[in-house]
C-alpha cells in the first residue's frame, strides 16, 4: 500500500509507534535535575505551504513562526533555532528577505539563528528547528486535562483561515494589505509569552497549541486525556466584520488551520490566575466523553459533534 | 544575481554574515556552568544525495549517520535526533524500512529519534536534526590548531569515493554487496566514539568532519585558523586493493566526500595520548601557511599545493 493510500495520519502514527514516541508539541529531554530541553522541526515546501501572495520575508516569518509555535505550547523559554534550507535557483534578494523575516521573528521571540545547512533543490524546502527549556515542574504537556476543567484559547480560532478565505475572493494587493485577517495568517505571532506566564500560572493542566485547527486539536487532546469537550459556539471568539465573514463563522473556527494560538485547560478554581497570566477567552469545558459544540444557548437542543477533521496543509490545493 | 550565479559558498557566507553565525560543525548553547548543548541540522534529497543503488534502510542509515557526524565532531555526546520528512506517494514499506535504519544507526549512537514531522512533497526529503552535550573544558572546535601540532584522520579519506567510483563502472548487485568502499559509502559509522574519547584526552586543538573531502575541510581549518598544512601522500591511509584502486589514490583521498571520518590536530608531544583515544593516522602537520601536499619522499621536490575543492552532493551528478 502506498502512503497516500495510507494518509498522513496513518503514516504519522506507524512511524510513532516504531519508534515509541509521544504525541506532544516537542520533544522532551531532561536537561539538569530541574529543568527539560524541549524541541521541535517542522519542514515546509513553497508549493503546499505558502500562498502565492505572501513575500519572501512572511515565508521566512512563517516557517519560523510556525516552529516557534510548538516551543510556546510547552511553556517553553525559546534557546535557539537552526535552519535547512533546499534552494532552487532564485534571486539571491528573494533569499536575503527570507532570511530577514525569519530572523526577526526569532529575534521577536528572544532567540536567535543559531546554525543551518544549505542545499540546491528543485522547489523552495525549509526545515526549522527549534529548542527551549523549561522547568520540570512547570512544563506544560497535552495530558493532563481533568472532567470540569475549563477549555481556553488565546486569540481569535478562524483568523488565519478567515485571511486564507478572503484571498480566495481575489483581494487587490492594496485590501491584502489592509486585511487584519491576510496579516495574522501572513504572519502569526507565536504565542512564546503566553506560553511561559501560562505555565508559570500554575493553572494550566493541559496545552498544545491549534495549528491544525480547533477541531482536530480537540480530538487530539479528548483521546490523550482520555476525556470529552462542550465547547459554546456563542463564547468562541468573533473575527473582525471587516473580513466579511457571519460572526462567528463556525465552520472557519473549528475546521480552519494556521491560527498558532494555544488551546489549554484551566483547573475551575483557578481561572483568574490563567487570566492574570494573558489574555484569553473560555470557549467551553472538559467532560467524559464525546467533542460537541453547542450551538444555541445552551439547553442542548442545538448540541451537535465536531467532526475528528483538521488543517494540516496551510494553503489551498491547486 | 539568483543564487546559482553566486555559488552555494558564497549563499552560506552571506546567510552566516548576516546572522552573525559561526562556522562549526555545530551551534554550540550554554547549557549549566559546566556543559555546551550542541545542535546541527542536514538536509537531504532523494535525487542528488542517494545514489539509485541504495536501499531504503540505507537511506535512513546514511541520513542519521550524516547528520550524528558533526555531533562527533564536537566530541559531544549524542542526546536525541529529531527527523522531519517530506515523502512523496512511495510504498509504506519503503518508508518502515528507512525509519529502521535511521533508527539502527542513531541507537548504535545510544540515543533515540525523539520527534518529528511528516508531510507530501513530490521528491523524499529528510532533515535531521542531531543534540549533544559536551563538558565546556572538552569540546573541539575548528579553531585551535597551532603550528607544529600533527594532522591526523580517523578510517581512510577517499573510501567512499572509492565506493562510488566502483559503483561508476557499473557493478553487479553481488559486487555492490562484497564492496567494502560501497559499504563505507552508504553506511558511514559516524566517530561518535573517538570524538568524545579523543575530546577527553585533551590532546586534540581542533576538530571537524572531513564529509566535504579532506582538502576542501583543510582550507577550511587553515582559514580558520590562519595557519597552513603540509600533508604527506604516502603516510594516507591505503585504500583496500580489491577495490581496483591506485594505492593510496590522491585525488579520490582529497577530493571525493562522504566519508564522515573526524580530521584533527594535535599536540605535538601528546600524539601518545590521541592514540589511546582510538586509533588514528598521522598524515601531515601545521604549517605557518599554504595548504600543500608533499607527494614524494619529503625531500620537497614533489611539494604541489592542495586546491580548494570539495565535494557537497554525495552522487555524480546525473
Amino acid at each position: 500500500m502506498t502512503l497516500y493510500e495510507l494518509g498522513e495520519t496513518a503514516i504519522v502514527n506507524r512511524i510513532v509507534k516504531r519508534l515509541d514516541i509521544e504525541f506532544e508539541d516537542c520533544a522532551i529531554m531532561d536537561l539538569t535535575d530541574t529543568e527539560y530541553l524541549v524541541a521541535t522541526t517542522d519542514m515546509f515546501h513553497r508549493v503546499t505551504d505558502f500562498p502565492d501572495e505572501m513575500s519572501a520575508w512572511q515565508i521566512g516569518w512563517m516557517c519560523a513562526a510556525a516552529t516557534l509555535s510548538d516551543i510556546a505550547a510547552m511553556g517553553a523559554r525559546p534557546q535557539g533555532m537552526l535552519v535547512s534550507i533546499g534552494l532552487p535557483d532564485i534571486e539571491s534578494a528573494f533569499v536575503d528577505s527570507m532570511i530577514e523575516g525569519m530572523d526577526a521573528c526569532v529575534r521577536g521571540c528572544g532567540t536567535a539563528i543559531i546554525g543551518g545547512d544549505t542545499d540546491s533543490h528543485q522547489e523552495l524546502t525549509i526545515c526549522g528547528t527549534a529548542l527551549g527549556r523549561v522547568p520540570k515542574d512547570r512544563i506544560l504537556r497535552r495530558r493532563g486535562a481533568n472532567v470540569g476543567d475549563l477549555v481556553c484559547v488565546t486569540g481569535r480560532s478562524g483568523m488565519a483561515g478567515a485571511g486564507m478565505a478572503a484571498l480566495g475572493k481575489g483581494l487587490t494587493e492594496q485590501e491584502i494589505r489592509d486585511s487584519i485577517a491576510v496579516k495574522k495568517f501572513f504572519e502569526p505571532i507565536p504565542r512564546i509569552k503566553e506560553g511561559i506566564r501560562l505555565a508559570e500560572s500554575g493553572a494550566v493542566t493541559a496545552m498544545m497549541d491549534n495549528s491544525d485547527g480547533l477541531a482536530l486539536s480537540l480530538h487530539q487532546l479528548a483521546e490523550i486525556n482520555g476525556c470529552g469537550f462542550r465547547i459554546r459556539a456563542d463564547m468562541l471568539p468573533a473575527i473582525p466584520e471587516q473580513e466579511g465573514l457571519r460572526d462567528p463563522d463556525l465552520a472557519l473556527a473549528l475546521y480552519s488551520g494556521g491560527d498558532f494560538e494555544l488551546l489549554f485547560t484551566v483547573r475551575a478554581g483557578r481561572l483568574a490566575d490563567a487570566m492574570r497570566a494573558c489574555e484569553l477567552t473560555v470557549i467551553g469545558e472538559v467532560t467524559l466523553e464525546g467533542v460537541f459544540i453547542d450551538g444555541g444557548g445552551g439547553d442542548g437542543s442545538t448540541i451537535k459533534e465536531i467532526e475528528q477533521r483538521g488543517y494540516r496543509s496551510l494553503v489551498r490545493p491547486r
